[in-house]
Order: structure tokens, then sequence, then C-alpha cells
């Protein structure tokens, strides 16, 4: 008789985006005259840039002929596209990295839901408070946890909260964990962190034998100069994280899928008996077994956003979100609003007023403002009592949702 | 301490086609001017049919404008696609599919390697002896065996032999197991199933209330009338298999990447305590979970595939290779080889003269007439003996190939 992985049961029902949907769906099914602009999930707006445009078109063109027609890939993702991300996200930051440490991939979703596969089950994983959802349930899926309390948090999983008096950046766990998601600039908060605040997290992880998945995808968004963009620009980074980066917002891609994954050679976890094991050959082997290389027009597309055009329109793409960050930023803290976030990421993390609870805030922005925001607390319970804003807006429809914040 | 997970290191060292293309380059190192043909791996050659590549540019095009700009997707897939995929693939048989049952995906290789995930790790696990390496390996990584034998073969999985004498179809288990693996038209015997034997399969898996994974990446090569292209054409099928189909082999997508799996919403696996629970909820949680959606430019693509000139043209190639695999059986058979498959699937069976090991007759077949295979034993124990020889070539090189073989 077949049976199913009963740690499915223990995910929580409401997936934070449906519900949002749900909501939506159903307001704008009694006003359908409205216009609702979203500043909720974070999916961009901005046309490709021309040059990734060209490098697609140019790509199906090679599949029209037997003698440039591509077929299987490896696995790990084409040299061409391999060559210019160490070149240009990494050798230029001073960060030595070889090719057989990058796994181009589909998505960073995917890359950061699957990553614990290669790991035990008995290790303890610690998770920022808020996060991302998918750190936790492909965590839960795999049988890492125990079940939800009332909070909707999991037994086993070590919650590192994040909140205005840390400057949205954990403390450091008080008890050992193995391994350690971070993500910065942060998904929902928009925080960052410094290089000092890395290397305090590189010891920990390095003390403690743990490892950090580090969640860049958001890196492209940093404005201030001090901020790291890798977490191996910080010493000892290469012995104790991997790294994760998308082209999702970098360049627009979330419909054209490609990401990658950087798993340093040197990096060991261990057997029950202590033995030391490499990492990239295990995440090599998941990969090459459970994957089969992502789209040759997707990877040729983001190899043209590291040529010279490239580079120059996806920043002026990436700059027209972050003038949205700054003007939403600007005129919320002038109307009264706390405001977090916005200036090294795409979201802002606004307080709610007079301490309503996330999800009522968001009703009220929905149906005094026709405005839609992310309610806080879907990401975590630290989360309660904040909005995320994206900035992957229109300009125009920015403008015209703080006009109807100020008449709120 | 963080761990690995140690089903890892139960996995053999040599995955089949890295071990190929190693004895490749060693001996074209040492022969540099020597034309080597390739038989082996199963990669398209033909280019995409141009009604797909139209398609992909207009959809490149489309992302040129914010208003017809694609960000995410469905995860599920877009419905345009679904839609196609039902009408022609599924109502054009008979067999009656809902939007909801259709999971578009990147890959069937994922697919098949994924979907283990969703059912518990103490479930029985049968499969093909040869078979596509991804079922066994998935389950190794999971947990689902135990060591690997002198064969290779892991305890804990049934394995169900191939033979000449069973025409490559297996007989049913003789022990209750939960999780099936069926390929067909099989990848790499070429053989194909009846509707008699597909139901005596549903019947099994209905008394021992089992599931079916059924692999029919390769039904477009099916050229006799009477064999089914889905194990949904079969009575009671929808209520025990979950299917999977590929674009790769059809059209040429093997660098496109997209595919899609079908999980009924009858189809029911249990708790341990025994309760009945809806598989497809548990597929859509971990496809939306651990995936982002396929690429919008390789969907637009795969809807091409089913337009009126889609179907035509990837017919035609289809139709190409499928000359090259007739070819192939007549002219070994005649040079006096016993050769199976080839009339239903791209793939040929061909039995090695005297008795010869998979691997000599490969390395024979390299050094003399510089033809690659795949050694059958590559696939499972009872594919010793045997080599795969895929139709996916060009007829010129076909052609070639059997006159260096007539030359043995």
């Amino acid at each position: 008789m077949i049976r199913i992985n009963e740690n499915f049961l223990k995910l929580q029902a409401g997936y934070l985006f449906p519900e949002i949907s749900r909501r939506v769906r159903s307001y704008k099914a009694k006003n359908p005259d409205t216009k609702i602009i979203s500043l909720g999930i974070g999916d961009v707006t901005q046309p490709l840039a021309p040059a990734v445009v060209e490098a697609m078109k140019r790509a199906v063109d090679e599949m029209t002929a037997a003698d440039t027609l591509r077929g299987y890939g490896p696995e790990q993702g084409y040299e061409f596209l391999i060559e210019a991300i160490i070149e240009n996200d990494f050798k230029a930051r001073g960060v030595d990295i070889e090719p057989d440490e990058v796994f181009i991939s589909d998505g960073a979703k995917c890359d950061t839901a699957n990553i614990q596969e290669i790991f035990g089950l008995g290790n303890f994983v610690a998770i920022m408070d808020p996060s991302y959802p998918v750190y936790v349930d492909s965590n839960v899926m795999a049988g890492r946890t125990g079940k939800a309390n009332e909070n909707g948090q999991y037994d086993g999983i070590v919650y590192m909260p994040c909140t205005a008096e840390n400057n949205f950046v954990p403390e450091l766990p008080s008890r050992p964990v193995d391994l350690i998601y971070l993500c910065f600039p942060n998904n929902p908060t928009g925080a960052v962190a410094s290089k000092e605040v890395l290397k305090k997290w590189v010891d920990f992880a390095r003390e403690n034998a743990a490892i950090i998945l580090f969640d860049a995808a958001y890196e492209a968004f940093i404005t201030e100069p001090d901020i790291p963009h890798s977490i191996y620009e910080v010493d000892g980074g290469k012995d104790v994280a991997i790294e994760s980066r998308s082209f999702s917002k970098t360049a627009g891609f979330t419909g054209v899928r490609c990401a990658f994954t950087v798993v340093p050679k040197q990096l060991e976890a261990y057997t029950k008996g202590g033995g030391a094991v490499e990492v990239n050959p295990l995440w090599n082997r998941r990969h090459c077994t459970k994957f089969n290389g992502a789209s040759y027009i997707s990877q040729a597309g983001a190899a043209a956003i590291y040529t010279p055009q490239g580079k120059k329109q996806t920043r002026a793409i990436i700059s027209a979100y972050m003038s949205n960050a700054a003007l939403i930023r600007e005129s919320l803290t002038k109307l009264g609003y706390t405001v977090y976030g916005g200036v090294n990421a795409p979201y802002l993390w606004m307080k709610t007023p007079d301490g309503v609870s996330s999800w009522d805030f968001f009703d009220r922005l929905l149906t005094e403002a026709n405005v839609v925001g992310t309610p806080g607390s879907g990401f975590g319970p630290a989360g309660e009592g904040y909005l995320r804003l994206s900035a992957f807006a229109q300009p125009a429809d920015v403008k015209e949702a703080l006009k109807r914040f100020a008449k709120l």
C-alpha cells in the first residue's frame, strides 16, 4: 500500500500569495471598476533589456539549423555563462571562483529549496524570521521538523527574529545549528549586512562546523558602496557558505528562468562517523540526477546581461526600480509612517500604523486605497505589524499609489 | 556539525554517459583524424520545427514591452499549453484530463526524479531492469534503499528483469510493491506495452494499492495503431497512475526544456494510519514550493507543436528519425545481428555478437568501426549482452555507420 510523505501534512494550509490573490479577487468582484495597484508580489514590470532580447533571438535562430542546434547542454550550465558570471560577479569584486563551483539552474527558488537534499535529516536548521517561505517549507517536506505551533513555527527549526531593534539583522543563535539560511539584501525587510556582520556569521559557522546558505538574489540592488555583494567577499566565506543568485530580479527573468548557485570546492560536511565529505560533488550529483540543465535560450539571454550593452541596460532598469523605492520611502516617511529598507533592496518594510495587524492593514489598504501590499506576518511571526511594499512597479503606478496613501 | 545525506554515498561512482564520453575522448585523443559517429546518447539532431521557432521568437518579442511582458507564470504552467495538451494528447485518444491534473515542468527527468518526494520512505519501489538510471538514483538519494550489491543493484528495490524471453515487458512482481516505474515505449529497449499488458499492470496496482509512474516520454514514436500512447487509455488507469511526458524527443526540446506530468485527482495514497490522501494536491504543493514554472518562451514553443503547422512539422521530424530506426533494424538484421525495438521507439536494442559483454562490444565498435553505442549493462544487469543504438542521428551518419558495421 503506497504511503504518502506525511511531512507534507505538517505544512500550513495557506501559502501567502494565493491568500492575497483570493482577497484581491474577492474585492475586485464587488468593485469591478476600481483600479487596483499592486505593490505586492515581487514580480518585475520592466521589459527585458534589448541586449538580452537580441541574444535570445539569436539563440532561437541557432535552433533552426542542425549544425548550430543545441540539444542537451551540460547540466551545470554552459561555459560561456559560467565564465561571464565568474568574471563579472566575483573576480570584479576580488573573489576567485572556479568554473566547476558554479551551477546554473532554472531559478533561485529551486536551488534554495533543493539544497537541503544533500544534507542529513538530523541537522538543525536556522532561519531568519521573517523570511521567504521556501526555506522553511522545503525543510518541512524533507522531514527536518516537527509540527507547527499556533504561530505557524515548526518544532526543530531555530527561528532568528529580525526586528527594528536589531536592524533586521538577527543575533547569532544561542545554540549550535548546522544549516543557516541568510538572505541579504533581505526579502522581505530590505535589510543588508555589512562585511563585519557577515564576518561574524562566517566565524560562527566555522566554530560550529555549520554551513550557510547565502541567498543573494537581490545583490544587484545594493547602492551603498561598502555593502558586500557576496558572502565570499568576507574572509573564510568560501569555507562555510553556498551562495545563490538569480537573474529574475537583476534582469527581469522571472518568466525566462535562469539562476545560479556557487558551491565552493573547499566546503565540507560530515558523516555520522565524523568523516569530512566535499559538498561540491554531492550537489553536482544531485544536479545531474534530478535536473537536466537550464534552457539554452535562457542561458544565452543571461550571458548577454554581462556584455557592455547588457550591463548598461540592466543597470538602467534597476535604477528605475530603485527610484521607485526611494520615492516610496521618502513619501511614506513624510506622511509619518516608519519605513525600513528600499535603499539597497527593492523592498520596503513599513510599520503598520497604530499597531494594527499586518492583515488588517492589508485589508484597509486594499479597500480604502486600492493598493496591494504583502502582510509582513505572512513571512513569519516577527513580521507581524509590518507590510512589505515592492518597488517592482511602473513609476506612474507608484506615484498614484502614494497619492492614495496620502488620502488614507 | 553539519551532516551530509549519507544516502548519496551509496550511489555508484560512474554514471553511464560520463564514462562513455571519457572512453570516446580518450580514443579521439589517440586518433584525432577519425570521424566518430554517435548512435549513443539519445539527443536530438534535427533542428526545431519552424512553427516552434516562430512562436518562441514571438514570445521573446512580447518580453520587449511592459504590457506584454510575462513575469512569473503559474507554477503549474500556462493555460494555453495545458489546454492544447489535453485536447491533442488526451481528448483525441478518448481520455478526459482536467486542467488542474496537468503540471508543466522543465523536463521529464526532473519530474520522474522528483515524483518520489511526495511518497513515504518506507514504500517498496519496483523498477524495470534495464532502465533509465534516474528512477533508481533518485530513490537511492532519498533513502529508500540499502547499499548496492556487486551487480550495482540496491537492497530494497524490486528489480523487474526485461529479457528477450518476456519481450522486454516484465512479469508482475511476485511480492507486493508500492511505487512502480514503467516506461513504454521503453528506453533503452524500445519495447512497447499493449493495452492488455497495461491493463494487467493497472489491475495489479489496484489490488496492491500501488501507484504506477508511467514514463511516456517516447509516445510520439509509436507507429503501430493498436499500441496505447497513454496509460489512461486503459480502464482504471486514472485510479492508479501518474504519467510523465516530454517535448524533448517529440519536438527536439532537449535544449529548450519543457515537459509535463499528469496527476489525476482521483489518485490516492495513504497515511500510516491507513487514511486516504489525494495525491494531486501533494504534487501541487511540491511543484509550487520547489519549482517556479517553466520558461514562458519554452511553453510558447511547446504550444506551437499542437498547431496544424507544428503537428505536420514535428511529425516529419519524427518520421525522419523513425526512418533511421527502420534502416538500422533492417541492415543489422541482414548482417546477422539480433535487433529489438526501433518500430515504436527511437531506440534499438541489439544483442552483442558471440556473447561478448556490453562494454567489450562498445569498445570494439568504437575502435574498429568508430561508432558509439550505449552499453546495455549501463542500464542494469539485465542489459548485459546488449547495446542500445539511438536513431537520433543525421540520416547520412546512420548510413555511414551501417557501412562500417558491415565491415566489422
